[in-house]
């Protein structure tokens, strides 16, 4: 259950915002060392009521619920050239055995906790000899997956801070000691290294547990009976990672970053709609992110949550599209007027800013400095992907302003919807191939074919054509991520292809259970389960909310 | 100022102890753990009340005074041959250079306090950058001396527990930060090396403080005006050690094993009465010696504090001659007759333990598995000066038998002191070469003179002339340690070589002071600055209780 904070904001909400609480110093600071991320031209400024959003934030932050679990047993790796991953798992022993292994310099073990979560170990460790005169120093590797315990972490040749490698040194200095380690991990296997004890004493692990965090609660809405198992499989490994992500913000992975990015609280809201319904955490996240625009409106990609709130550094068009459908989204699951009227100014304002990259053409051209996302693959032309979604928020803000009696504030929006959709059409679509193409080379991607389906440009028979061929194409440019393999299956399906939707996440997701999820990866790509797209596959994240998706999927749609 | 808690024993402390508190059950099987310690015939058992000597320590546990230190400055190594420690310190930036400096993976520093303490390190570590996303990892080295900062501590070569390297890899997780390292070091120097931080950021440590900790209180007493200067900075670093060691329990070292030893006590007390006068302190780990005897009542080497006292598991045989000697030496200093009472069938009761040992011949011949200490020599022949110490302890006692009115406890001593002087002289001292000689090889070592000397065995003039030729003996065997050094200048000066003993003074712990020393060190020859009885150099604790006696002798005696 979630703790809901009285609201400490005297009157109503409107009120005290229209009193126009003064944004703090240091977040006006903050705004400003941003100002030259991206070529833009000056349009007005625009500063949201800081304190009253942090104050309505902070009111909707979660509890944890936390979970005592004991392990399952001790495992070893086993190199199998077979196993995607390289990896085969074998029972050594089984949880009774732990309190009688005693460790010596050299000595370790892997714990296996049977499925992965986020959270704390805890352990008693006790001193077995004749005479425990020294400390103990014990060496902890944190594993997501078999690969982060069975190989070496070091040499570490990733771009990404190796203080996210999951390993700690800790020393111990009396014993017998209960110990709770104060940092928290994701993981399902825990291996333990002892460095060294003493010539004169070894350790015993006692009641080695884990403590499972999340703020995720309620019961999760059972499947269609009749539902395949391998479905079955990958709505359970789905739901556990947005539990598993569900902390005290929509994390995007508890492994690593940490940070609640405004494209991927969209998938993770619509999961958490269809699964734990905490619309709340939905609600605080959505304040998060509206707090800290930079001086002309636009919301940052991403928000961190400690040691006090603040954005990130990055800024990106198709994200800051996203905070306006993700309100939208959050208004047809809750019916919260007050909270979607409160943010709305935020979520037009993101339109309006990135208006100036639309060209008389009515076609949106990124400057080379502003981020487009899309996906993480390295040549992907995002340019028709990226028209489709400003398309698509034209779209979605325009219903949601008629929802909000707000229609004086979107009253161009159905003139621009039709011209960019026509200029999409015109310089995206090639009649000739009868596919989407973007880009000088005229790429063909599954990037362009799903967000022009999802943004229902052209006709519906138009759109299923283009992406069956498209997938039929020799080469065509597949997603690297579970996030745009979302937006494929649903674009799948919102033009009619439900069997290759179906094949789709089976495929990828499916592949992702075969290769040893237990939640489901940051990065993945079936003809290279081992894709690292920061240059060492131990840092990835291998429990990442934008892939959660399949529970929200195979409750909104019928696949058959 | 110690805080000294109000004793919750009802009535008189010995009223109490007649009542025969139990031993706690865990006490009582840890003794008989090591039961078969040593080959002795079985005498009668000796159960001291442990509650209530338990009760007695923890009423006398001190508070510690935490006194907050800024940095010197920035230092490096810089590497010189003609430096006995090989390394010679050059000042690379002050104090107020240290928040200006930021540092990124790979990058590292070396921070100088400036003299040696215990304690802990604070720091508010900032995150400088366009965008602190990650966590920090960061690797501490904690120096005592420059080799410990300046030389890679690994590999390890050393033969106790590598858990005692001063070393720790901290992960901060969110910056800024104000961070204060749960763990107690004992250093002058602190190496900060970054493991990494994140493309975007560096960090920046604001406000680095050391804490350090002891419970010595009171002003140090001054030397006698006019004493030279290298004899006034021998007497700070000695002070400066025992203080540093002085914490709950008088520490053998705070920077490795933190044990309270009987034999470092006796030397510590003595030391204190002359500095810093805790002698509640002594009480409290008299008690704490006196608590955890094994069956027969032979107190153990050591006791352990944490995580709740308990005796280690050796037994020496001089260590507990010295349970008696340090109380004898309470007495004097303190007068406090009702502890020592307390104390008193303790006291006894070592001697009548080892009593076992000397044979018809009143010569103490101690089995191969009883541990005689005397110094760290590995050739040392121990005999001649166990037999002095078995004789000094019951010197020691019978007049402390007097002055108590138990006169009757000590009445055979008298005897047994003439029958083993006798012996004494007859075994260890040969006429023909005028010194005394210990073992199969007649070896010669100062060891034994000194103990002769301090025992007072023979005439004052044989052992003076003894000593002086065992001096200038060629391959005289010589002490590894300051603690047998503290006996060797005792001893010089009790037979009246005043100049002998200001020149070994002057060469050990003056030696010291020219190789680096803040604090004097655990184990020192001057012939090899480098020696490392533990198999490597960098497990040497270099601030070491049992080498703080000048501030004693200074005080003492007369060197002139």
């Amino acid at each position: 259950m979630n703790r809901r904070k009285a609201l400490t904001l005297g009157g109503s909400l409107l009120a005290a915002l229209a009193a126009g609480m003064a944004r703090s110093a240091i977040a006006a600071d903050d705004t400003a060392k941003d100002a030259d991320q991206a070529t833009r031209h000056e349009v007005a400024t625009y500063a949201p009521p800081v304190d009253a959003f942090l104050a309505l934030a902070e009111a909707n932050k979660p509890r944890l619920n936390e979970t005592v679990q004991a392990p399952l047993g001790l495992i070893q790796p086993v190199q199998d050239a077979a196993q995607p991953l390289s990896w085969r798992i074998e029972t050594v022993g089984s949880a009774d055995a732990i309190p009688g292994k005693v460790l010596k310099k050299g000595d370790s073990l892997i714990i296996d906790f049977g499925g992965h979560r986020t959270g704390n170990l805890s352990f008693h460790l006790e001193g077995v000899g004749r005479g425990v005169d020294a400390p103990a120093r014990l060496r902890f590797v944190f594993g997501e997956v078999i690969s982060d315990v069975a190989e070496p972490l070091h040499p570490y040749t990733g771009s990404l801070s190796e203080a996210w490698l999951p390993e700690e040194i800790v020393t111990i200095d009396y014993l017998p000691q209960s110990v709770r380690l104060p940092r928290r991990y994701a993981f399902r296997f825990v291996k333990v290294e002892v460095i060294d004890t003493s010539p004169n004493f070894g350790v015993s692990f006692r009641q080695i547990q884990a403590h499972a965090l999340t703020s995720a609660s309620g019961d999760l809405k059972p499947l269609p009976s009749g539902t395949p198992a391998d479905l079955v499989r990958i709505d359970e490994v789905a739901a556990a990672t947005l539990r598993d992500c569900m902390q005290t913000t929509f994390e995007d992975g508890p492994r690593r970053d940490q940070r609640l990015w405004t494209g991927d609280l969209r998938l993770q809201a619509l999961t958490s709609y269809a699964t734990f319904k905490n619309a709340d955490l939905v609600k605080r996240c959505l304040y998060l992110i509206a707090a800290f625009p930079r001086s002309d409106g636009m919301v940052a990609g991403c928000v961190f949550e400690y040691p006090k709130p603040a954005h990130g550094h990055e800024f990106l068009a198709d994200y800051a599209v996203f905070f306006g459908v993700t309100l939208a989204d959050y208004l047809e699951a809750t019916g919260d007027m007050e909270t979607v009227r409160t943010l709305w100014p935020t979520a037009i304002r993101q339109l309006e800013v990135l208006k100036q990259y639309v060209g008389t053409d009515n076609v949106f051209a990124a400057p080379k400095d502003l981020w487009v996302f899309i996906d993480w693959h390295p040549t992907l032309d995002r340019t028709a992907a990226m028209q489709a979604i400003y398309i698509y928020g034209l779209k979605r803000l325009f219903d949601l302003g008629q929802k909000l009696g707000a229609a004086s504030d979107v009253s161009d929006y159905a003139a621009r919807i039709k011209a960019m959709e026509a200029a999409a059409l015109q310089r995206f679509y090639d009649r000739k191939s009868g596919v989407f193409v973007s880009g000088p080379d005229k790429q063909v991607s599954l990037a362009s074919h799903a967000w022009m389906s999802v943004a229902e440009v052209g006709t519906r028979t138009q759109r299923k054509q283009a992406f069956a061929k498209a997938l039929a194409t020799k080469d065509v440019v597949r997603p690297k991520t579970p996030y745009l393999n979302h937006y494929v299956v649903e674009g799948l399906l919102l033009c009619g292809l439900k069997s290759e939707a179906l094949a789709t996440l089976r495929a990828y997701w499916g592949g992702m259970i075969a290769a040893g999820a237990d939640t489901f990866w940051e990065a993945y790509a079936p003809e290279q389960p081992r894709t690292a797209p920061y240059g060492d596959f131990h840092i990835n994240s291998f429990c990442h909310a934008w892939s959660c998706t399949p529970s929200y999927l195979l409750r909104k749609y019928s696949f058959t």
